[in-house]
């Protein structure tokens, strides 16, 4: 079994701020909010062996926040966490992954690709019913074997209002 | 629209010690984590219109904590909220209860059947992938209009360890 917890970017500059999308920072107050959600979690004792990012600058960012704070000595960037990535690419690397790798795993992405995700690992498929806010978590337990897709349990979903308090 | 919360009670005497499974009353752990739980949830700013609960003394207990904490002045019980209650019968009653009533609502009862409903609430069909901790939450926003039953969306799932940590 693995443990999976998919953590959406901070709050970041505007849509139309950047020339670039992908490079929209997450801004002063999103910065802040992610800090305090990091050292929340390190509270909490959670410890990835592996924090796995959207190339994007306001996800990179918020993987940098998550590793600096010493939820992780790990962090990668891959191209199936940018927005509208396919969930079948990240499963064939997490199928390298998991079978020799460590059991908890972060992802750092982009709304509504998480929830899709997350969706259809526990259910097989997509009604975009989960609400996901910026900075907020999704935990999800996934088989030890066989298909992850339809067959994983939801254990946690947090905005970070109702972590930080 | 409806805030629904659907609580699990608190860790109860071991089943087959009381003569009748209904009358089993919570730990002195359980009361003591309970009772952290709606401390935490009140701390959180949250306030429930009405605490409808289960009738068996384990949920009755974990309601009486909740509404002694502050978080509601109202509690009742609902029979449809024992274990393998229907929940086309708490439909029933909700469909009247908001159409006058205030608009968060907390129900405490029962595994496999809190979960169940979640995901007839968000989902339309169960598949037992919800994983929730006796006094665990579940956080459900329910349209304003029309059938909750597949129509509605989760914001908050969380096991008592990570909303105390």
């Amino acid at each position: 079994m693995t443990d999976l917890y998919l953590i959406r970017h901070g709050l970041a500059g505007e849509r139309g701020t950047y020339e670039n999308d992908d490079q929209r920072p997450l801004t002063k107050e999103g910065d802040r909010k992610t800090c305090q959600v990091a050292s929340r979690l390190k509270k909490l004792g959670l410890q990835f062996d592996l924090i796995l990012t959207s190339p994007l600058t306001r996800a990179r960012q918020t993987a940098d926040i998550l590793k600096a704070t010493g939820l992780s000595s790990q962090c990668s960037e891959l191209a199936a966490l940018a927005p509208d990535g396919n969930i079948q690419d990240w499963i064939i690397w997490y199928n390298t992954w998991s079978s020799t790798e460590g059991k908890s795993l972060a992802l750092v992405g982009h709304q509504p690709d998480l929830g899709n995700w997350a969706e259809l690992l526990i259910w097989g498929t997509v009604k975009e019913s989960l609400i996901v806010k910026k900075a907020g978590i999704i935990g999800i337990t996934l088989p030890a074997t066989g298909s992850p897709l339809g067959n994983s349990q939801l254990f946690w979903l947090t905005p970070p209002k109702f972590l930080l308090g």
